[in-house]
Parts: C-alpha cells; sequence; structure tokens
C-alpha cells in the first residue's frame, strides 16, 4: 500500500446539480481528500459538474489522463437523472450493460426484502464493459471501477462504505506529513519570515491560514512534507518565528 | 438586475490547497450558488485548484470563455502562497503592480491602527492592469474585477461581504425557481413514473435526492423552471404521483 518515494495524485468529481445549486453542500470531497491523504495519495484537483452527459465526459477524460487516480461521487441511482455510468462508458469508448454480478446481487437483494426488481432499479446494474465492481455494503447497488477511475455513489455513508472497500486496489506513495504552529498572528507580520523560512526550505510546502473570530485575526501555518525530520526542524523554527513577534504559539497537527 | 428570458450563467473556482488536503471544509461554493441562484445566475460548474500558478490561469481562462461570469475564492493575502492576483494577471496577459486606490485605503486602514505597512502586507495592493476593486468593509485588502472575473477573499465572512458589494455589477437571467415533493419513498419505486413525468414535461428539470437516515431510505424530488405555472402543475402531478404510490407526500421549496 506504500511507495515511500513516489507522489501518488487523484482527482475528484463530484457529480450532481444539487451541488451547483446550493441545495445540498458537499461533504464528499473533505471525507475523499482526508482519506487519500492518510493513504499518501493526494488530492491535486477536484470539480463540480452537473448531469449533463459531455461535462462529465470531458472532465472525467481530462482528469484520469493527468492524474493517478480519479474518484467521482453521484449519479449512479435508478432515476432519469442518474446519468454517470453511462457517461463513463461514453469517456471510456465502451459499450454499456447489465452487469451479470450485479444483476445477481441486486435480484437477491430485493427478493429478501420482498421488493420488486423493476426496471428503474435495474438500471443500478448497467456497468460499463471492463469495469470491475465496487460493493456497496448499504444499499447493495454497486460502484465499479474502469482503468484508474473509481465511480461512487453520492450519499456520503454510501460512498464512505464504498472507498473504504476499495483500499486494497489503490497504491499509495509517500504520506505527507503535517504539522501546524498558530497563533494570534497577524497574517502581514508574519508573512516576511514566513517567506524567508520557504526560501530556506523549498521542500516543505507551507500555507498560512488566516481567520477571523470573534473580532480577532489570528493565522494557523501549516507545514506539509513526506520527511518527518525536516518537519521538526521546521516547525521548531516556525516557533521561534512566532515567538519572536511576541505571540505565544500553539502547535497542532495541521489539521 | 434581471433579464426573465436569459439563462446566464457562472463558474466557481475555489483557490487553495488547504481545500484539496481536507484540512478545510469548502463552504464558500455552496453560499455562492445559493446567492447568485437567487439573483438569477446558475453555476454550473466548480473546480477546486491548487496553489499552483498554471493550474489557476488555465482554470481561469477555461471557464471564463465558457460561462458569463467568474467567481473565485482565496488566494489574496499577504503570504508568498497568495498567488491568486498574479495568476489571474498572467491569465489576462496584464502587467500586474500596486494599486493606487488599493494602496491609499490599505495605508489609511494600517495608520488608523497604528500598524506597520510593511512589504508583505502592500502585496494585498497587487492588483492586474485595467482590474477595478471590489470592497472589502471587514479587513479593507480588496477584491478585483477583471473582465468577468471577480477574484474574492478566501475567508466565508470576508467573501461574502464582497459578493454582496457586487450585486449591482451583476446582470441576472431568468431566475430558476424550485420546489420539492418528498417522502419515505424507495427511489427505484419512483424513477419510472418520474421518469414518465420528466418526458411529459422537458423544460423543467427533476432531479431526485435520495438520502439515508435512522435506516430508511427516502428521496426528495426536486422540480426546477423558470415559469411559475409549469412549476405548479408539476408539483400537483408529483403529489399525485407519490400519493398513488400510498407515500404521503411532503412539499418543500425545493432547498
Amino acid at each position: 500500500m506504500s511507495d515511500t518515494d513516489k507522489k501518488v495524485t487523484a482527482a475528484v468529481i463530484m457529480i450532481g446539480d444539487e451541488i451547483l445549486s446550493g441545495r445540498t453542500q458537499d461533504k464528499n470531497l473533505n471525507f475523499i481528500a482526508t482519506w487519500l491523504g492518510e493513504r499518501g495519495i493526494r488530492v491535486m484537483e477536484a470539480r463540480v459538474v452537473p448531469d449533463i452527459e459531455d461535462e462529465i465526459v470531458d472532465a472525467v477524460n481530462t482528469l484520469r489522463a493527468k492524474f493517478d487516480y480519479v474518484f467521482t461521487s453521484g449519479g449512479i441511482g435508478p432515476t432519469h437523472d442518474d446519468i454517470t455510468a453511462d457517461s463513463i462508458a461514453k469517456a471510456f469508448g465502451v459499450p454499456i450493460g447489465h452487469h451479470p454480478e450485479a444483476m445477481a446481487r441486486l435480484t437477491a437483494h430485493y427478493e429478501a426484502q420482498g421488493i420488486e426488481f423493476n426496471e428503474a432499479r435495474q438500471r443500478m446494474a448497467r456497468i460499463p464493459d471492463t469495469a470491475t465492481l465496487i460493493d456497496n455494503p448499504v444499499s447493495k447497488a454497486p460502484g465499479f471501477q474502469i482503468g484508474n477511475v473509481f465511480v461512487m455513489a453520492g450519499i456520503p455513508s454510501v460512498m464512505q462504505a464504498m472507498i473504504t472497500g476499495i483500499e486494497d486496489r489503490l497504491t499509495g506513495g509517500a504520506r505527507m506529513l503535517a504539522c501546524s504552529v498558530a497563533g494570534q498572528i497577524a497574517e502581514g507580520m508574519v508573512a516576511g519570515p514566513l517567506g524567508a523560512l520557504q526560501e530556506k526550505y523549498p521542500a516543505v510546502s507551507m500555507g498560512s491560514y488566516p481567520y477571523y473570530k470573534d473580532g480577532t485575526f489570528g493565522a494557523n501555518l501549516v507545514f506539509r512534507s513526506t520527511d518527518p525530520a525536516l518537519l521538526e526542524a521546521v516547525k521548531q523554527e516556525a516557533v521561534e518565528m512566532v515567538r519572536s513577534l511576541g505571540v505565544e504559539p500553539v502547535i497542532g497537527d495541521g489539521t
């Protein structure tokens, strides 16, 4: 699951009008990014696209060529606006049909509940040719993997169960470690010394994240590196830097 | 502010490693999408890009050509990782320098507080040539507009103050109205009739948003149209449709 030198990258595509209209607050990107990060896979870009086939095809084809992995969420249910599977098939230029194993799982699931496995529900067994299934322990209708693209449900609890189940299909790289040094410090005060610190340690990614709470501005300085010793050295310098500005630093884990 | 026949579109770009690493849960897209929607401007795509100049340039140039408006958030502070202004200047192929009015506002702001207006803070006055300022009533450092691109802060409270201030620069189109019919109804049960309803009313956008709560699946059917009479007719049919499936419908406003 880990190759300590390699940078492994990913993109996330959230598919659905409801996020773009403001009706739904997306929570999937945050979960996916955190979960992948813990496994040495860095999310480098995310997109939210509407339920329009050409838009999904374009996003998938652009991002699967650019990054090691692509993860999508949304649009794999039984209703007419669930067009993700067909769009992915089009993106890969492969036919799509009812997948025998998906049909078997859903048939068993609905039979056990005494619910009709109707035409709409059979839509959820439509999987692009050459794709492999992703288990759905919550509601059975599977996601799928085709090439480096992993297609998952949009409901957060279902998506989370799906991604957890594909861990052994993913090869992580060097895990990005993080630490933070925060304080009630104006960004404009720390910007100069922080820029100098960045120049001294170009291999460590340094970000300054201001916050505004109860009328006071503060900043959280976040440091990221795959090298724990280097990160520790930078943290010590950052602590001294903040202290020299007359502010007591609060050390954190970068979250 | 409103042209009742025209479809006016927008894209949103969130700039910042912290969203892609999972450190920060984005809330700006949801606010911007809702606020624009209320003004007849539809967000058609959103992207989260890292603090990398080429990525910002590509996203801005692709999306400003494709949609009526582009709104960005993040990366306009004083630290070395705040590269949005320079990236936007590059995207438009214009020089960038210290904007006199921005310098004046920030000079006055820091003088009044007895805080040094140092080199890092002056970075926040760097604005691409030909851009016009966007007021920042919270912390003074302005955003800016260049062409159809509106560049705003990443801190939600500051971003919200900025976008509120540019309302008179935006021309909305036909406002998308919404209503919803929800119930403890399986998507697979309603999918067939809903698909038929969609065929009968192709001009109304129909989405089915499943939810999973306390072990029970339900669905929220959301209908969108710029025509209130058409929307009302569809709502009545949807209510009857859900009732005919043995479920008592709950009518909502689509949120």
